[in-house]
């Protein structure tokens, strides 16, 4: 579904144009990918209560432009904006992320800051090894069977695995996402946060399943909120990202983690545990993960080595009780038959050898300077009235403009200076937050993140005057 | 769906027995693996036309044995046989395969053949290389680009990528086949080689395809059924493998390729084209790709890195019109970001170093002399009456057995004596074959594919016998 927030018939601007506006800057902002075919005019119309000949016009609009193309009983496709093999704008993963002197919009790691020496030595260990032959040869489908060891006796000893689990090694979470989403059918009710990562929602959402958003606040889900909502909707899943979470970096002190077990497990609702950020903890102590204090053990914990070694190597995994991986592995196989297995060796070894926890500590102190100086520039570039989150890990912060500030529709304009992120609705589940924005630091210099959020707090605060400027006073007063 | 073959209502052995035979031998044989759940006895019962009793009766059986597991409420799951993490016994893939001494029952290269220090070269290389930061950063859901521009400059050359055409890399054909089945709808008709591999079934079935078999003979799909069967089930999509078709070996030779496109193209039928064994030619000259023959370019060709280089990396590719590649493309981002990445750059450089065209002109000398020992031996072993396809390439054939023999309840006791492969009515689409088996002899030395087939005709010989003793005469006469 399209993210399209709720259209004002009483604003002089026509709504067909009120519509094209917003559709332009989600293709622009690569929201909505090049390739990826539009709603008909009739089903958009439906889904936010319009006329079709409205949408019509917008659509005319954007194809006049160059940004869709329609192809008579096939639909329209976005032709403009992001495109995935250009890299002229972000797409939803930063893949191809737009690459100016400050691109907010991708959590990942500085490449800068990849141990390359370290790196080289490891893969050249690894292929000067016995076991290579048998690490080019066709592998298991539960993953490399040295790594999956490993793995599982690190969980065991953080008490994250117990005796009724097992693992899975998949392609990134990304994967472990969708190997999930296959287990679910059509209407299927799951709650997320909202705002969420676009990849987990567009998986569930692709999978026909009824997602439903719960608030994030600066203590992660809001608790009152879900218990409602599981009260109502009577969902089978709650997917939970409790360690700096994507994109708000909020966490759920250990309480919070606690009533949300009670909660879940009450009403008998499955938790997927998104851990792909815990191990980037900048100050605290760590907080128990859900999996360890949930008693029932039925908790699904998802981690990856993508944030915190090199995100080109695709390896992440899945620990739950021993059913589920079992019938997780099995559409592993169909899906992909097994994880590439020279990755996983490497990134074994990596841990193994200690290197991986030498670059965590550095990565550590880089994410803190990053992160500080990413809260400083907001506190001091941002316009007066805008709020931020404070994380203290992971690779984004959360920003609300004030006085219903749009980000997508000031994106290009933010573009054009230098300065690229991804903006609020982009994330949304169910409550459109067009006045919101996530500032991803972590993959940028102090010096980078203080020029960007310099600019950015210009254009947002020069586009407030503006607006101030001009709106009717007869509209304030209807307020009233 | 479980390929349970008609039951014999004549025979003495109780209906509920002769169930239980056959399920025991998909379980052990593990074309039903570890982990699995079987359909429900009434679900069963309902598919082959039995008494529910009777389904509940073989299920007991199999429970008795250890074999499956009966949860209440959840159902029955495979609890023996098979296991992927254990490597006991043959998984579809050939994965974790049984690893006796003649392991029919892998379709993949021996690792013997592994050049391991031209691998390692490789690998030093393209760490040592300036690339090596981008490498490990995350990449394009299309995939590496040096490698798609490469790629893409191959296929052109040889004619099987128009202007119009466009790459993703995938995580193997696999991939490629699981993001295909994304784009189809529940219940549509897909018609597949009948026998074929099961990678390629599975993958189409849990989409909820209607799945059409098409029978494969020594020159491929046998066109007048198809033809006849294209009129009747206005298929969407027909999945063919000209080359060294995956189980039987056998090629579609040029003329048949032509009335294969003049027959779906008169139909309105999507080919997709599974290459993933023609870089393997042992003998004759290579015969155009379908792709490459197809003058509305719309084939959708798969090829993959797998099965002339290293299995463990995974690394596909699919060639087809542009609009198709950008909505997998798209598929292919949520499903897992990307492909890994420094296995593309790896084997980019293994390519372009011309080491793999090397080790491919040596895989060719060895296949072409396990093929010959194969052929050779099962003229000589195998008991008179049984058939063999004569492949010119790839890795594996097919035999048919004599006197109504069954591959699978034959098969445990193949495995006592050391040997193994896979029983044909895992290969089954629409008409399961009980006397074919897939004797796949590229992993193995001549020798050991000569003392594996030796003891295979052997076995076959003696129940051949045994059967032939106990055949009542009224039996036989009963056919005049």
């Amino acid at each position: 579904m399209l993210p399209i927030a709720p259209l004002n018939p009483r604003d002089k601007t026509p709504l067909f144009r009120q519509l094209h506006a917003q559709m332009k800057g989600l293709i622009e902002s690569g929201a909505v990918s090049r390739g990826s075919r539009l709603p008909a005019t009739r089903e958009l119309a439906g889904q936010i209560g319009l006329n079709r000949t409205t949408v019509s016009a917008a659509y005319a609009l954007l194809e006049s432009e160059g940004l869709i193309t329609g192809h008579v009983g096939r639909g329209s496709f976005v032709s403009g904006g992001t495109n995935f093999e250009h890299g002229s704008a972000a797409s939803w993963n930063g893949a191809a992320a737009y690459s100016g002197p400050s691109s907010f919009s991708r959590s990942r790691p500085s490449e800068l800051l990849f141990p390359l020496e370290e790196f080289r030595k490891t893969c050249a260990e690894v292929i000067a090894s016995d076991d290579a032959a048998s690490i080019l040869q066709l592998g298991s489908p539960s993953g490399y069977p040295p790594l999956r060891r490993y793995l599982l006796e690190q969980a065991r000893a953080e008490g994250v695995a117990r005796e009724s689990d097992d693992i899975l090694i998949t392609s990134g979470c990304q994967q472990a996402f969708d190997l999930l989403q296959r287990t679910i059918g059509q209407g299927t009710p799951v709650l997320m946060e909202d705002p969420v990562y676009p990849g987990a929602r567009s998986v569930f959402e692709r999978a026909g399943a009824r997602l439903i958003g719960v608030p994030v606040g600066r203590q992660g889900m809001d608790l009152e909120v879900l218990e409602r909502t599981i009260a109502r909707e009577r969902p089978l899943l709650l997917c939970v990202t409790p360690n700096f979470q994507n994109p708000t970096g909020s966490t759920m002190p250990l309480a919070a983690r606690k009533s949300l077990l009670r909660i879940t497990q009450a009403a008998g609702v499955m938790v997927i545990e998104n851990d792909i950020y815990g191990a980037l903890a900048y100050e605290g102590e760590p907080i128990a993960a859900i999996k360890r204090l949930d008693d029932t053990g039925d908790t699904i914990l998802l981690r990856s080595f993508s944030k915190v070694a090199f995100p080109g190597l695709r390896v992440g995994w899945v620990i739950a009780p021993r059913p589920l991986i079992e019938r997780l592995t099995e559409t592993k196989q169909w899906s992909d038959l097994h994880t590439d297995q020279l990755s996983q060796a490497v990134l074994l070894r990596f841990a193994e050898s200690g290197r991986l926890e030498q670059h965590r500590q550095r990565m550590l102190v880089a994410g803190r300077e990053r992160l500080e100086a990413a809260l400083e520039a907001c506190a001091a570039y941002l316009p007066s009235g805008t709020k931020f989150t404070r994380p203290r890990g992971g690779m984004s912060l959360w920003v609300e403009l004030p006085g219903a500030l749009d980000a997508a529709e000031l994106l290009p304009r933010a573009e054009r200076e230098g300065v690229t992120y991804l903006p609020g609705r982009y994330f949304a589940v169910s409550r459109p937050q067009p006045n919101g924005l996530r500032i991803s630091f972590a993959g940028m210099t102090p010096e980078e993140i203080r020029s960007g959020l310099t600019i950015l707090g210009r254009i947002f605060q020069e586009e407030l005057e503006r607006v101030r400027a001009h709106t009717p006073l007869a509209e304030a007063t209807a307020l009233v």
